[in-house]
């Protein structure tokens, strides 16, 4: 158990009025337990209060072992799983995490009709979303080996390469570099590219494609997520503008992060530079996402987001434009709050890219 | 929008006495609506009534588009999700989707307090249990390639091969068949088998390792899933003891599957014949799992699976002895239920293997 992550949970509980708590998601578990249990549809739930004490209730298929500061209570595969937790609830308000699956918060209001669930995610985000130096050294590290196999993917344009080609050698590289699992890499060649989550398919580069890149693993748990567009062969006039204008939307929001600063002030930055620049109603989606152990997680980076800036939160800046049939531009960085501004995590460069190694 | 099954989950619904259900599930939504939407996240929400009424809410970064035989309301990331769909939804008993994240079910209680959540995941459940024909020919050509596969990766066992390597090539020989995605592959040398969840890292392959293949991935959303387990270079008694007990749990289980016999008596044909033979302790798992557009789905093949056979059926048969320090075995194979018996989708041998291709 993570002690100094634990009292700041408990810390948060008790200013939002929160007596107890379930953990359930992966990453939060993992976060305070150092265990790393993805339950499927079997339950795994860590029971807090606010006064620091905690028992975790698991799935004997899990492995789990006793720890001498981690009480366990675990069930079959044939049992009631909620029943233990049950037993352990008090009456009153219980705060649920966001992600746990309905079938056993309803199971578990059946067996306690005296308990009222509530929102309880927010004292492990909150925790989590200001990442501590262990953490802040796995993300640089993490970051310097995307900027690298960004690199070496970009290298291996060439007419006629698939999308699903180069997302596997993404997780080629990656897997060199101890990646803990292959992903599902973005790559979109053309019209493809006016699909923000379109995912690698067999179509194959041709010259005037725009390329983008968007590849995000996870390495000793924690997410790295870039994005690069490079064009290969030519580039239009239009495909500049579009690319000019993304940069521009890029790099002044990042200019503009530092503590106290808003993070829908910073999605507002970015989305006014492309809106005056005659594209707004192409830029679809948030400026970006907090990232740590899960490749999104809080805070949000959207209009909607009314959170002051705090030092060490880290997030991404992907401002994109999307123009159906015709072509797509996303440029995304990791950032983390400083002192007195943000230390961008990525460094590949950003300057606008015609490749063509033929040449 | 499937008439035909959407037509048997109301006939669910009835029988089970829901009025109004919830459907947020991934596959449960393709499969009633044709629609695949992974909402991470972000809320997604088929509703649907005993009367075959139902409205689709939706983030329009989906990017759903409204059609003819299905209504569609779309909400914004600023927006409050659920607010749409606690006014659609009535006062009284509401069927949640087991998988529905808990912060959308408390946030539709506390704007809803007239309805009483139940659990509602069955009446879809039980229809995707029964594979129609349009399911089962995708499901028969993917165990196909399955076997395939599994013949490719046991033609590349030598010395000095990684277990992540061979896990990296069952990919790619499934991406140049269409698979839907790239998966984590169990590759298991030697002791690492004896964890049946060790997925394959950088350990090497010497003689005298066991190898456990357990690959499964989804092609056409329709997931095949195969586990063999060969020996490199040399067998021992004692492993081929353990192989035979097995594979004879795995046969004698298949032998006994026909409609109206329990789940649960296959589970204990095939722990019998390893408890009798003296590894009971060692098998920990459950028998099998239903499968199709999850690799998990219902139905549960275990001991608590008091449900009788049903033509249409397909699960997994897949008995296992684990050896901690040593070595693991284990064999799997899908089967579909028939009117007088099984037909088994693998096809690949089961008979020990002993692989040394430099002979």
């Amino acid at each position: 158990m993570n002690k100094q992550r634990i009292n700041q949970v408990t810390e948060n509980m008790k200013k939002a009025g929160l007596r107890q708590i379930i953990v359930s998601s992966t990453a939060s578990l993992y976060y305070l337990t150092g265990l790393w249990v993805e339950p499927h549809e079997r339950m795994i739930a860590l029971y807090l209060d606010d006064l620091g004490r905690y028992v975790l209730f698991g799935n004997e298929i899990f492995g789990l072992k006793s720890m001498p500061d981690l009480p366990l209570i675990c069930h079959k595969d044939i049992d009631n799983p909620v029943e233990d937790l049950a037993k352990a609830v008090k009456a009153g308000k219980l705060g649920i995490d966001k992600f746990w699956s309905s079938k056993f918060l309803i199971e578990l209001m059946e067996l306690r009709k005296d308990i009222v669930p509530v929102q309880g995610s927010a004292p492990v985000d909150r925790a989590r979303t200001m990442k501590d130096q262990t953490e802040i050294t796995l993300m640089r590290n993490n970051s310097r080996i995307n900027d690298q196999v960004v690199g070496a993917v970009i290298a291996m344009l060439k007419d006629g390469v698939a999308e699903n080609y180069l997302a596997s050698q993404v997780n080629k590289h990656f897997r060199q570099n101890g990646a803990d699992c292959e992903g599902t890499q973005l790559v979109c060649f053309g019209a493809n590219g006016a699909d923000p989550h379109h995912s690698g398919d067999s179509t194959v580069l041709k010259a005037g494609d725009s390329v983008i890149f968007d590849i995000f693993t996870p390495l000793n748990r924690y997410w790295c997520d870039m994005t690069r567009t490079v064009f290969y062969k030519t580039v239009t006039d239009r495909q500049r503008q579009v690319y000019d204008l993304v940069k521009q939307a890029n790099e002044t929001a990042i200019s503009r992060i530092k503590p106290g600063v808003l993070l829908s002030e910073i999605d507002k930055t970015a989305r006014d530079i492309i809106t005056q620049g005659g594209y707004g109603e192409y830029f679809t989606h948030r400026l970006g996402h907090g990232i740590g152990l899960e490749c999104h997680e809080p805070p949000d980076v959207s209009l909607a987001s009314d959170i002051p800036l705090e030092v060490g939160m880290i997030f991404s800046v992907e401002p994109g434009i999307y123009l159906p049939g015709e072509f797509g531009v996303r440029i995304e960085d990791l950032v983390m709050v400083t002192e007195d501004g943000c230390e961008v995590l990525n460094q590949y460069p950003k300057e606008l890219q015609v490749v063509d190694w033929s040449i």
